[in-house]
């Protein structure tokens, strides 16, 4: 096992703030996912981090609105995290995809392998160009736009998937090399009938 | 030249608290790096994007020291960017580079090959391990932090290089993807002696 | 949705012999494994798929030992078929994995990144090593050897790790490009207490 | 040179039935090629691995035709095998590729780079889904089948491309690690006019 | 800093005819290029390279045209280098380029990604064929020239984009491996107006 | 069959000095290799590349001696060819290579995997360095010397192996991207005891 470098306060000793959003989270969730007390023991960037975070994720909270579902996004999430080998976002960010899309198999399909997952048309153009933005982002030019036009998207859609796909790029390595481990609770969520 | 689809803001359209930053740059830079008004479009997002920005790259605006130097910071920022292929932010943050270093070669230098680049040992180990959080944070492991720390970093420090890597790996993709174009005033900066 | 080009026979249509061990199979699993079906349109292959996968993964029925357990074996192609991007093999496999190690989280963690999981350190070894049969063999050398040795594997179980790997490399292959889908219940087994 | 750590058994300590099919190879080529005896250290698995050859090199045997002629099966093994870098099957299968295909000089040419060999647009368009199954089968989709359908490949004529790719990249995994070495007859089979 | 392995001569004692050109060089830059004396410790091989890049880069000294520009062949030379990190190719022939295309900002837009220079779609589609060569040269067939002669490439002029290519591939490999450093002089030339 | 865009002058054509070296090598060689017609062409280039030949490949020529032998040089070039899918390079050169070594299998062992070729821990060090600047030079530092030293290589030695590495990189792309094919004789040469 790995050392354990850096280690998660506790959540007596975090800003009053960020208890304040860990302990809702704990209230809706029955559980406290580890990226909120791994990442408060820097408070300025766990601050940075969950804002960046609603703004793409809730995009309500910004006051927008996107064409991008709740499953959408977090379609977005598990498939790029699973390209870049994130055991933390795969695993809590699949289980919230099973939740939204009520489909217990779809994320394990799309973090092994989205071109067989049962997903719309939609979806999988979607999955296309996040898997661009996560690999090969320098090679996005204008002929990568027609075909998400073409299913619906709007070029601040595109901004969406993009953004998401970029923020969890960042979140990937963060969990990666700090050692940041899914919460057990995780693996089962969505996959049964009355699992909360 | 591709398509302008997603065009900035115009100053006397953006928030005001974002105006007032932005201003402040242009008083201090002598103009406004595109970054500042490309993501002002998206209000929560630019919120959230510059203060992550700032708890990374002026850790003490977040009340703590770190073990980098301001120039530490940006040769970080150019090498990973160069790796990613980000013209944006080789070319605005090697010109920061420069400045800091004091060095007019050393940006060039360390976006082609840092293996080459007129830096000490520890810049060097210090670029190893960002490189391998941008491109294959997945493999990281108790191995590589013993170099690390042969040079002097903490494991405070070291989680400053990955987590300034993770940060602009979301900025390369965002800038690549958008096309965002850097300032020509960028490219000369920090190249001769009284250019400011 | 893809055509489906390589429609499985039904059962009643296939060879007695095939026929027995697929009713054995669903006598055992309470369902029949699609692999079972989709490879009896051809009965030759069927049965040399079939008696190479129980020379390596029983190797009792072949009368020798190995130093790899059941869970081992799992784990093997849980891991190698996830670096193939197989849906079937990983989804399959991963269930019967959690199963043998009693460990309902370690298929979703070997498919993610292994290096992170809740393994062994002669496990983790075990892995290092299929991984480097899987993708790049011709690199194998003498060096490869003694890190195993160290964990206690004999060369004999060095070989059943590199022949589950060339063999699973085979099925994935055929999986993939046949489109073949994993079951649905293998999503779910071994991940609750009851669950068959 | 390597330790030699899975030597072949003596030709008197096979099974019977292993050794009849030996001794019948070593009448029609002359020799005894180094798979069969390297491989016999594992009855059962020498027996599905033949058995899964024959199924696929002599479908005859299996009771089906192909479209695909012996020279096309050869060409396939030994292009994929130099794709994964497998000195053992590129020189066997290149020998027997050569007298199929009375080109003595095809085999070097689709080792190196199958785009430049003396082949048919057929034989091209069949190398190209060769190499796709062997170096990327979980991208494989439906718009690989039509560019095959045009060169009158049938979707059972697809199955065997993919399944002779599949099955030779198991055996290049078990030859390059187990250190299997080709005969020196092979190298010069099919390139002068009387070789046998 | 590594060691210095292969130290150039002193221009006193360089062949005449070496020392001829390199004064010309001199002469015509007001300093000697370090790849003039660096190689020159080898007077069969700077005879060669530098009969070699005249063919190449001024094709009038040997007695033929060329559709490319003289900003042209140096862009193909720093595009393709910045693909191999080659910092001495880089540097120079970025001066160069920016001289000679008068566009101070070209070099370092090319070196970090081509597809966001301020060029021509001409110059785009040389630089995707140059990166192909320089890249995967076995992959080029004659789908690859139809874009450049829409561009109104001639096949001998896309002899010349190839050839530079793969010659700078040559001096890449060469500049990197012996640690050749470019003359600091080349890092602003072309980015000021009265710079020489 | 590819367009032939760069067809060979006849002999006739060609300037007297490039006819002279041809017949020599007619002379010699009982044929004219293919790459002395297709360069004519280009008369300026051809004397450059040929020079440059010479200059590593018969150092005696250029007035010095080389630790390494003729047979180390082809290796060099036949290994470093086929790993850049040069179908030109590894014919011809894997034909002179088995001359000079004696060896008949020598040629397609490296060209397939030179890890497993029957040479000496000498060769096999020097070839692995050959690969690194083949591939990434870039990635080449001071560690890379002690190995090859330990051999009994001494600087220069290592600048022929690079050198030679390099300006078969070349020469490579150039065969590759001209469609040059190698001449039939080659294929032959050195595998038979009489073959001339």
């Amino acid at each position: 096992m790995p050392v354990d470098r850096y280690p998660a306060p506790e959540l007596k000793d975090v800003p009053e703030d960020i208890r304040a959003r860990i302990m809702e989270v704990q209230e809706k969730a029955g559980f406290v996912p580890n990226v909120f007390l791994a990442l408060a023991r820097r408070p300025a960037e766990w601050r940075a981090f969950f804002a960046y975070h609603d703004a793409l994720m809730t995009p309500e909270t910004a006051g927008r609105d996107s064409g991008l579902t709740k499953g959408d996004r977090e379609m977005i999430v598990t498939t790029t995290s699973a390209a870049n080998n994130c055991l933390y976002c795969v695993v809590a960010h699949g289980a919230i995809l099973r939740i939204y899309e009520k489909k217990p198999l779809v994320a394990d399909q799309v973090a092994v392998n989205y071109r067989k997952a049962g997903i719309t048309p939609r979806q999988k153009a979607m999955l296309d160009f996040a898997m661009k933005v996560c690999l090969r982002s320098h090679e996005i030019d204008d002929g990568d736009f027609p075909p998400l036009h073409a299913q619906g998207f709007s070029d601040e859609d595109i901004w969406d998937i993009a953004a998401i796909t970029a923020f969890f790029g960042l979140s990937n390595r963060i969990a990666s090399f700090s050692n940041m481990m899914p919460n057990p609770e995780f693996y089962l969520m969505g996959r049964v009938p009355k699992q909360k």
